[in-house]
């Protein structure tokens, strides 16, 4: 007979930064009662997403598995742990447990699924625990850059797992509760076996700062900006909101709020109570009467998004409000890699409008909410754990906080998404790899990363596309000329005529020569003449573009 | 009698890192005798300029008057400042002058278009002055993280202009002139006019530090790397790439240089006289048979280019070469804004392969090739300017750098491209608004931007593509069912039916219910297939792809 065994399995956040979802198991092995802890989305870009909305971790070997599932956890509200679960509630079939400022977030997201309220309950803080087959799970209070982010703390009969979140070690968050060493101390005293544990700042050698250093240096610069002062951040970071309005307030400024995402997560704060005095803000429309010396916007589109309140006023006038010379705005973030264009396109939009672009200054106006690697060292140490599983993190992060393990006497080992670990020995071991990958919502639908689809777009941009039309009468002869109509292609090439013109001369000469064989066989025939497109396209202009033959027979 | 005037007009670097291309003039309103300074290229990408090879500024205004063009001066060999020299010589019509490194890149690209090396002449440095029409012009030497880096003296009638191309001031430079304080003194001293100042780094705070400061860091790193040990770093920057040599070298190590450009521009060196005493390389053949240990290799592609040495190493074996657990990789290099992702990808990859990777570590590994603010502030004091043009920069470091100048009592404006300066009287005046854009070397062709080419290809890439194939008989009656073809779209939506035939089914009853009037226009009956497929998608997959339409008629 076999035993029982603990496993981890990340489905996404291992090898990657963004669509986080871990899973654990307890059982016969390919029997396990599991939990979900997470379940996030990442987002597209024109490089290798062109035209997705939104790109969602392959749990296909957890629907595969749903009457196993006992229920997912979600540690905090960012989208990258909770994205994903309107996407995803269906087909896992599992409640959705989370403390309440999470849970708020996370039923407005199944909410545009049409499911209800009661899909999730709401979990209270550690010590309270919350029990589902052999796992006994609590919600432990750490410190991050939104509300309510929590550790779990997952009892199993082989022993305590501690899976952090995403955190930071911080005394002094300002909203929400503060990093208690004692607490995670006791929790941590009848021995840990794993800590499975964020790894984003594992590069930053310095220790992290407290939210709370921010207040004085955004205090002295709203004091001294002269005209209208709008600043950004994440709108998921209330405490950071706060600290800007209360800065403003203390100015003397009416704080008004711009972008959906901003207003949503201030009211989803004040519902849950997890924010209790935040300065009176103003509406846009009552804004216009007051003068712009005594007003502080805040507002989304800190990654430089399109389409959010930030780059709609460096475009212009934007809800009634339009930066000019003498306002001031201030970046209070980071700019995530991979986001620098669109943010740069943004701060010189604002500089030829004449406004002062501020940002975040080495430090002076944003702080990180993830743990460095210092402060990673003080947790490994006050949970003192069996074995370090990093998680969180691209390969490079898991790599070196698995070394830092190590280099602290403990074990530590890579595990990417669909590597598979038992947890019940010593130490961690590879029990299984599991396929695993990405699916993209696309409009309405969902696609899959591999079927081609997103590959063909790609193509097609790089490469242009050609339509070539062509009719076989009854008597499999070409009727009339063959036509071309292309897109995003130059008009004109090598030989100064146009390019549709040459692709059909050059077309028309292959089918006068064609014989019976390539004209009655409708794959054989588009196939020569897409080669003759592309041949022709990359004589007159270089390129070999995407090529759409449609054959029409009369017969 | 309207009196000769000096001009100044940036067709390109000017609102923008990249394709620089500055124009001076001096004479009547409209019959200036102009040169150019300068003529770079900047680079595509997915976002905003799929499927396009090379950017070029549009210098549509210096074609119309290549008559009263006199030459055109290269400051120095980066692409950003003389990559589109190739593809504008002709229509330019007038000579490069250089100094003898840059000329060398410079006959290599005019090389690759049939132009003769004769095209190009070899400029000595300062205090030697070519005269062109009312301009006497010298290459005064500057340090920058290339070779034989240049400002320009530009004498005219209405006195002299500095314009200093890219630099910083480096008194140890290692390869190349120092930057010499005395020098610059003494070409300032009869007085200078307007210096027209490099912007990059106006952001950065601290004095920049000197390339001879790696040195000392770089031997230490590599003496202790345990196996092979490969580094990167902009194959231009030949101060360097020496340093990283020299300290293989010393370590005991046997050099190898993989990358063209790595070759190209170590080559131009040695041919010029540029760089005197490199250590003596392996070729790739035979590094193969020495010990990793033993081993450096220097490649190309610090920005995570995919088609560079770098990113060959990250994905697998290149030329006999494969990177493994115990190495070291080294970016002896910053990224670039926009290139992070590939960066990092690169990163990740040597990660899985149990690489080290070493990035600058905060200046430890790379220095910047570019005058930081207090070292910018020197320079207009050295010179003592009567007034500042800033350039090479974005909107957002030009607007800065013109404060910087008026904060030091200089008069300082912002001309972005197309701003054409009068610079003859005792502050600068806009003389005129130039139109000017960018071009798109596309394959073998020159597109425009403006052109819709490029759009068309994003919008297929965001939205798919459909054709829509459609015979109309000899009575103006359909003949057989239209036809569909999609191509980056899913295959199935809403309705849970092959997305083609649900289209097709929907094309059909649109064409049973029209009438004469639709089925006898062209244009009418094809924008109102466009309409139906659009609408279907939207309704089965919530996309709008592209659309072409094709109507074949037999009449």
């Amino acid at each position: 007979m076999t035993s029982d065994r603990l496993i981890y399995l990340p489905l996404g956040g291992a090898g990657e930064i963004g669509m986080n979802a871990y899973v654990y198991g307890y059982g016969k092995p390919g029997e396990e009662r599991l939990i979900l802890v997470d379940i996030g989305v990442t987002f597209p870009d024109m490089d290798g997403t062109p035209g997705v909305d939104l790109i969602l971790p392959d749990i296909t070997w957890l629907k595969e598995r749903r009457n196993q599932l006992e229920a997912v956890f979600i540690t905090h509200a960012h989208e990258d742990h909770v994205g994903a679960v309107g996407h995803h509630y269906e087909s896992l079939g599992a409640p959705i447990i989370a403390r309440a400022f999470t849970a708020n977030i996370a039923r407005g997201k199944l909410s545009e699924y049409g499911i209800p309220d009661k899909a999730v309950r709401t979990a209270s803080a550690w010590p309270e625990q919350v029990s589902f087959g052999p796992f006994k799970v609590g919600f432990l209070p750490i410190s991050h850059s939104i509300p309510e982010s929590s550790a779990l703390v997952i009892d199993t009969p082989a022993g305590r797992v501690i899976h952090t979140g995403d955190f930071k070690l911080d005394a002094n968050p300002l909203v929400g509760e503060a990093f208690d060493p004692d607490l995670w101390a006791e929790v941590a005293r009848p021995g840990v076996r794993a800590l499975v544990c964020d790894s984003t700042n594992v590069f930053s050698p310095a220790p992290g700062r407290s939210e709370s250093t921010l207040g004085p240096n955004i205090q002295a610069l709203i004091a001294s900006a002269p005209g209208m002062m709008v600043s950004t951040t994440f709108a998921s970071n209330v405490a950071r909101v706060k600290t800007l309005a209360e800065a403003a307030d203390r100015a003397g400024r009416s704080v008004c709020l711009l972008g959906r995402a901003m207003r949503r997560m201030i009211e989803a704060s004040i519902e849950t109570g997890v924010l209790t005095d935040f300065p009176k803000v103003v509406s846009p429309e009552d804004a216009q009467s007051i003068p712009r010396e005594n007003l502080m916007l805040i507002v989304t589109g800190s990654q430089g998004e399109r389409r959010a309140a930030s780059a709609q006023l460096a475009r212009g006038k934007y809800l009634g409000f339009e930066m000019k010379e003498g306002d001031t705005f201030l970046f209070s973030s980071k700019t995530i890699p991979g986001n620098e264009k669109g943010v740069i396109r943004i701060m010189n939009a604002f500089s030829e409008k004449g406004v002062e672009i501020v940002d975040d200054n080495g430090g002076m106006y944003h702080v990180s909410g993830h743990a460095n690697r210092p402060d990673l060292e003080r947790m490994h140490q006050i949970v003192d754990p069996q074995m370090v599983i990093p998680m969180h993190g691209e390969h490079r992060h898991l790599r070196e906080h698995a070394k830092l393990a190590k280099s602290l006497g403990r074990e530590g080992i890579i595990a990417v998404n669909g590597t598979m670990l038992d947890l019940s020995g010593n130490a961690p071991t590879v029990a299984e790899y599991v396929e695993t990958g990405r699916t993209y919502l696309d409009g309405s639908t969902q696609i899959g990363a591999m079927d081609g689809i997103v590959r063909d777009r790609i193509r097609m941009a790089l490469n242009g596309h050609v339509t070539v039309t062509v009719i076989i009468d009854e008597d499999d002869e070409p009727l009339g000329d063959p036509w071309c109509d292309v897109m995003g292609l130059a008009e004109m090439g090598r030989s100064r005529a146009p390019l549709v013109d040459v692709m059909e001369e050059d077309l028309s000469q292959f089918l006068n020569r064609a014989g019976q064989a390539t004209l009655t066989d409708d794959d054989k025939l588009g196939e020569a003449l897409r080669r003759v497109v592309r041949q022709t396209a990359q004589d007159e202009i270089g390129k070999k573009p995407e090529v759409t033959v449609v054959v029409s027979r009369l017969s």
